[in-house]
């Protein structure tokens, strides 16, 4: 593999290329081009890239860390393109990668080796949004962000936000089940999506599309291609259910001292604000380290022996965001200040002095506050190689894997916490943990690998957690995926991809386990 | 058929029998009392039924529309027998039948011609609550309103609720994805089902349990069995995410003069209640003139003239009632009071005088007044020969299919409403109407068969509604099911079905059109 990118060496420890699928030809391509050309009903006609140049972007992961070898990346701006599209690959047995805003963080929507890469950028009309009926219909490659306030503007809200809302497409985001910081209050993708259009694996245009709120008539589809990350079809439209635009958004950050306070906190927050919820987030201290605003009751310092001499490895301190939606700022600020009252009467003698709950008190601060938490995982990336694992618990054992961890770091492996650091930060509400490991010094990639994969996703297993919590599987947790799931359930699941894609041209190497060959990879980053 | 019972006829009028199924024999029936001799793991040994006194119950539905003639009723008490069954069943080519509560409307869940009946009663150990995790697990065969308590004694609540909560069973109302009224607030069964234990028609048990909350780990296969009727697996465990209960319950009647008015106080309860909304039912005047309870603003003899005439058939008058749960009855008190007021400024000139809303001032009350929403089906159908359909609409067509019905009896048949009249009640925040015709005579049933079927579910599709909201499919609308599904849809539908269940033993007749013989119904009641 000499001459090849550290990118494109990472991507091809994933599989080998399966010999089921046919190279792309200039023949191939040309009949592709001219099934893109076919206008939509609006008159809009897709396109074919094939210079590198185009290609590239298309060809690797955000993060830069695997990259495929697409000859060609085809840019529909209509399902029955993509129909015409699909139908074509199957017969041709040429696999297809989709791809929507590219923001996934497993390796499930960029090509391995030569499969063509199907974008739906092109594919993004104005939303529309009806007040009426508090639904919302937008076509695949609308941006989350332009969906969002699409919403806004008719006094609506979109019940998903995340870090990636600029880049990340509709299509994408209900593929795979995107989950971000109001999944506790206004639920999954499977709660809110109402109607799909989706393009099959052969080449059918299944019409799901409704904005009813009910609907029982018959198997409901829709379900099986959300969260199955465009591995049995291609999302086109989407439909789902919007909440009044809450009047009175209130924020609140407080610190908490140890874990069991802050599960503590939660239950307060669950009697005080209850139904007004809609965000509990939780970031430790050394999660806070790299950025250059946040306020910390600790400095790193001050644990570094702790950490060293292995006494007290596990310390831990958090900071928490308890945001409320609702339609009355006063009964709002109201229940806040009976949470906060509640929490100061019974915990605290344990906040150090100078930490005190901090209510925004304006759009402003609002935003500042909720800008230390959406900056989390970018100053950390920046900090040095990171790794990402994206795990959940049931609520009270949220932590236990940081600190799992970290005694096999520095107790096991004796790394400096000067060097390499843990931390934990995530959605509490929905025992959703986000454990990055950073090596500062990028030295140690090959004894974190050999430490942490699949170790971390073992431990999950045994402590009744998932794999993954709302990043998905892609490439990155395949082969772990029998952590999480029993033999049988990944047998039907492999039923399931065989019945609707028959050669497996769609998002192949991704999701399921490989069959044909055992895969021996032992970590990534 | 003479010599049949007249529900034994109506049942044969869905499906012939199919040559594909095996006869029951003795011989069966002893390897399946073998089987279900197996102890559980707790000890509990399933039972076979096969007197006739015994097997009774199980043969035909709770309105007694419908009748089969099972030879057997096997009661399992646990998946691994369930599995044992279902394994020899699938390669004896015997049909079997899955019976929670039978409780449903659309003759789902008894036998058609000589299936076996597999009833979920005896798994009902009792639930497992966790405070912590503010989560449910419960077998199949626990009473809905048995989990509800177990909830609320943890000072949690259920999301599901609906009048059959006596009777129905956890496993059915997962399995027909059961709405109610509180499906506007807490979603649908896909919105709350954390994890499902399920097994599959060759006898694997899928281990879906779990109670996180967010879990992304490959295909979420748990939604294909939530609302496909017991057709694609036997649920025997069910996990559900549940709420802080509310310290505070509120319950307002309102009486609106026109359908226009109800959409506009919807509108408002969306300004002023937000959150706090947990239903908005909707009961028209005609829906509540059998109850001998119910105070109404126009009594029917007023109408009768202009019915007749054809004038004002469709005159409606609305009676709406409007719930809050919350977390603090001063709060949502408060907004209640701001709801009403707004509604009096609004539209007070149109409310007759003695018909000012009514809020719930004690427990009693408010139980009282639900009962009249809660009673309004069970007096109907005393009250005649009743039709019912169970539909969907956008919300600003909530009404249209009622009118409509009116207009075909009244303008085109000539029908005297003072023998057969029409109404239209529901979960108007979910856009779910339920049309009832009730023939009090009895005597006009050739008549409105011929009239009404297919015709509703016609109209229904053809202004972007459901033909079933939340009853499901069953037998009696599976040949309908092709006005709200595309033919592609049903072909997965199909494919999905042969997949998991080779020799389509699991719930035979129901759901998907037949695909050996055109069907030729007319019409049911």
């Amino acid at each position: 593999m000499s001459g090849l990118s550290a990118m494109r060496q990472r991507a091809l420890h994933y599989a080998a290329r399966s010999s089921a699928y046919a190279k792309v030809t200039d023949q191939h391509l040309e009949a592709l081009r001219t099934m893109l050309q076919q206008p939509s009903r609006d008159g809009r006609k897709g396109r074919l890239l094939t210079d590198q140049a185009d290609t590239e972007p298309f060809n690797h992961d955000w993060m830069k860390q695997v990259e495929g070898a697409t000859p060609a990346v085809l840019l529909p701006t209509c399902a029955e393109q993509i129909a015409d599209v699909l139908r074509y690959c199957q017969t041709e047995r040429l696999a297809v990668v989709p791809q929507g805003g590219n923001t996934g963080l497993v390796f499930g929507s960029e090509p391995v080796h030569d499969e063509l890469v199907l974008s739906t950028q092109l594919m993004n009309a104005a939303p529309v949004v009806s007040r009426d009926r508090m639904t919302v219909e937008a076509e695949a490659g609308v941006v989350l962000q332009q969906c969002q306030e699409a919403c806004e503007k008719e006094g609506l809200l979109y019940p998903l936000t995340m870090g990636s809302r600029g880049s990340a497409q509709m299509g994408g985001t209900v593929s795979t089940n995107a989950g971000g910081i109001h999944f506790a209050r206004y639920g999954s993708m499977h709660a809110n999506v109402l109607g799909l259009e989706v393009v099959t694996p052969t080449g059918d245009i299944l019409n799901l599309m409704s904005t009813l709120r009910k609907d029982n008539a018959g198997y409901d589809l829709k379900h099986l291609f959300i969260g199955s990350e465009g591995t049995l079809g291609v999302v086109t439209r989407v439909a789902v259910k919007l909440s009044p635009y809450p009047r009175s958004k209130q924020l609140c950050m407080l610190w908490m001292p140890d874990f069991a306070s802050v599960l503590e906190l939660y239950q307060l927050a669950q009697t005080h604000l209850a139904e007004g919820l809609s965000a509990f987030e939780v970031m430790d201290g050394e999660s806070l380290l790299p950025s250059p605003v946040a306020v910390q009751p600790f400095q790193r310092s001050d644990n570094n022996e702790a950490y060293r001499t292995g006494r007290n490895y596990h310390a831990a301190y958090f900071c928490v965001m308890v945001e409320t939606n609702g339609s009355n700022e006063d009964h709002d600020f109201e229940k806040l200040g009976a949470f906060i009252e509640q929490m100061q009467e019974k915990m605290g003698d344990r906040i150090p002095a100078g930490f005190e709950p901090v209510l925004s008190q304006s759009q402003t601060q609002y935003q500042q506050l909720w800008q230390l938490r959406e900056d989390t995982p970018v100053f950390l990336a920046a900090d040095g190689l990171i790794y990402k694992y994206d795990v959940s618990f049931p609520l009270d054992k949220f932590y236990i894997v940081v600190e799992y961890v970290r005694e096999i770091l520095y107790r096991q492996l004796g790394l400096n916490p000067e060097e390499v650091y843990v931390v934990g930060y995530g959605h509490f509400g929905d025992g959703n943990v986000h454990l990055n490991v950073v090596d500062r010094t990028r030295s140690h990639r090959e004894a974190l690998d050999k430490a942490l994969y699949p170790t971390v996703y073992k431990f999950c297993a045994a402590h009744g957690g998932s794999i993954s919590a709302e990043h998905g599987v892609g490439m990155q947790k395949r082969d772990y995926l029998s952590f999480s799931r029993s033999t049988a359930t990944i047998d039907l699941m492999r039923q399931l991809k065989t019945t609707m894609d028959p050669n497996h041209i769609l998002n192949p190497y991704k999701v399921l386990p490989l069959v044909s060959q055992q895969h021996s990879l032992t970590g990534n980053a």
